[in-house]
């Protein structure tokens, strides 16, 4: 595991402390936080696809200790554990209820296994709702009142976060921004989740693939023929690269994707009318760091400037990910810290 | 000005009381409202399109005095004035910038200028989150922990409500839910606003004349063509009067305007997950109490559980409103109250 791009030794660090655990389809990440949102230890532990739950479970308990004493820290200065999780869930009671790429982990009632593994109390979240609120406590959401973040990778993943509150939705299945419905027809592109219209159907990298293959099957010449012809596999990163290589064809689908992305965003905008925007994950192109990154941005907030009311058109700002694959725990301990800080679950918590 | 629905005396009352107010383009309503949400005094006031913005709110202040003094109350009595109002407008700053249908309000002061007047602390909301407001406190949405709100009249208006708290949006935009984007082809229809696409383009009673008006000039065979022969003139209501009298093209497009609704309600509730919707407006048909009203609601019903996710499918409760005309006044009523019970914005007061 990559180390985080902020991060804080003992001696500097403001206590009390929290664990932030994010488990994903491939790996737990899992680190310890302190109380102004840095990582001062961590590490990865791979989720095998077939070991058990329990097994998983009991790992994680070991590398909570782990994570602890490598801070130097005892148990006592740490006051809970967050943990982000991928759906279906029901946070109410702390159940993972069907996460596709977690088969074993079905119905499985997660928070309370891990306190009991781990020894603290657990506040329980959505994985991309977590990976929001990172961004918004210490990465480029800081100082910004209410933001949404979307996370574009094979899927597109989304939180929303509103005066420090996390938008976990009535039924735990709030913030799914990638299931704005940007066509109403019928006929229109299908989302992996069985319903057509899906913001995530036209901007994901599954779908820039996709896009790409009926393009190139229309007849639309590019250099992308001769690498599949060479054996290369068509995907998004194939279709960026010839992009940034300067491909015609490579680049209409990635500046499509930004008109489809200024939509969907500019859709949720108009529902919540957030501060800020926050898009992050695999599918920014190397962000701002790469030219197609900054012009896939730059694409994104003429979409929205184009669309949006004048005043949010204006001010909303629309920005890359800072934490990168670091949001999810450190926003999961953040979650704990406001479990920690408040009574009630409506927020009235300074950052 | 009709009876509130739910309303209450003086000897039965409970302290302490607020004045709410509902500014609209073509009246202001204005009512005492006692601590449990039920009107005890109210009155309407014509906004006259060419009235001084002064002028008028000068009169509010003195039907402020002549509320309180019908309701049996003293002015020591009541905490505060709540006042809803179009949009556009800046929240933080009580100002009044553009409201479409009220000219002469533009730029002005409108928070301040009412507090000066009536001599009591005013809270400033949206009418229509100040009427979600009102569903959420006493209305249909009464114990339901988060709520979205659709009008259907002229435009089609929103507001959401989470854990006591209006979305208010960080630039005074937000839950404008009418403004979701159904449809991404530039060529979509064209909404009011300026922007193609919007659900208001299809489901507001405009764009019910609209579709029809299109139907009728593509040569589809109606009983409206007989009515506008006659000289009538098209509108949502005929096409209503048509559907419930059998017309088979009437009925075609109201029920299309639930299909469109049923898109637009879904998209909102995938990224809100909310615990309810809540429609209201002139476009309802008469609502449960007429066999086309409940025919619309079950048809939005239809949709949502064909295209929502399956939990928030089967539990989101989808209602029609309950205090109409009134949810205006009672809601800002509300806002005021809340304004009182907490020192923050952030909502940790109970109904």
């Amino acid at each position: 595991m990559a180390e985080p791009r902020i991060f804080v030794a003992r001696s500097e660090a403001a206590a009390p402390f929290y664990i932030g655990i994010d488990l994903g389809g491939t790996s737990v990440k899992l680190g310890v936080v302190d109380e102004r949102g840095r990582p001062m230890s961590w590490l990865a532990l791979p989720t095998h696809r077939h070991s058990s739950a329990q097994q998983t479970v009991q790992r994680m308990g070991e590398a909570v200790e782990q994570v602890i004493a490598d801070a130097g820290l005892t148990r006592d200065e740490v006051i809970g554990v967050g943990l982000g999780s991928p759906g279906t869930m029901d946070i109410a009671s702390g159940m993972l209820l069907e996460p596709p790429n977690l088969p074993e982990w079905r119905n499985y009632p997660l928070r309370d296994r891990v306190a009991e593994a781990s020894g603290f109390p657990v506040t329980f979240a959505n994985d991309a709702n977590a990976a929001a609120y990172g961004e918004y406590w210490v990465g480029v959401g800081r100082g910004l009142k209410s933001m949404v973040m979307v996370t574009l990778g094979t899927g597109v993943g989304s939180g929303i976060i509103i005066d420090n509150l996390a938008i976990d939705g009535h039924h735990s299945t709030g913030a799914e921004c990638g299931h704005v419905i940007i066509d109403h027809r019928p006929t229109a592109r299908m989302c992996p989740c069985g319903q057509p219209g899906h913001l995530e159907a036209y901007c994901s990298a599954t779908a820039v693939t996709k896009r790409t293959q009926e393009a190139l099957a229309a007849g639309r010449p590019s250099s992308l023929s001769a690498r599949l012809a060479l054996g290369d596999e068509l995907s998004a990163v194939l279709v960026a690269e010839a992009a940034a290589a300067g491909d015609a064809l490579a680049d209409e689908i990635i500046l499509e994707t930004a008109h489809f992305l200024g939509v969907g965003v500019t859709s949720v905008m108009n529902v919540i009318d957030p501060a800020g925007v926050v898009i992050g994950g695999a599918m920014t192109f190397g962000g701002n760091a790469t030219p197609l990154g900054r012009r896939f941005l730059e694409a994104v907030r003429a979409e929205v400037r184009r669309r949006a009311f004048p005043v949010p058109a204006a001010k909303t700002k629309i920005q890359y990910a800072e934490l990168g694959a670091d949001a999810g725990f450190i926003g999961a301990a953040g979650l704990a810290r406001l479990t920690h800080r408040r009574r009630d679950r409506i927020g009235n918590v300074e950052r």
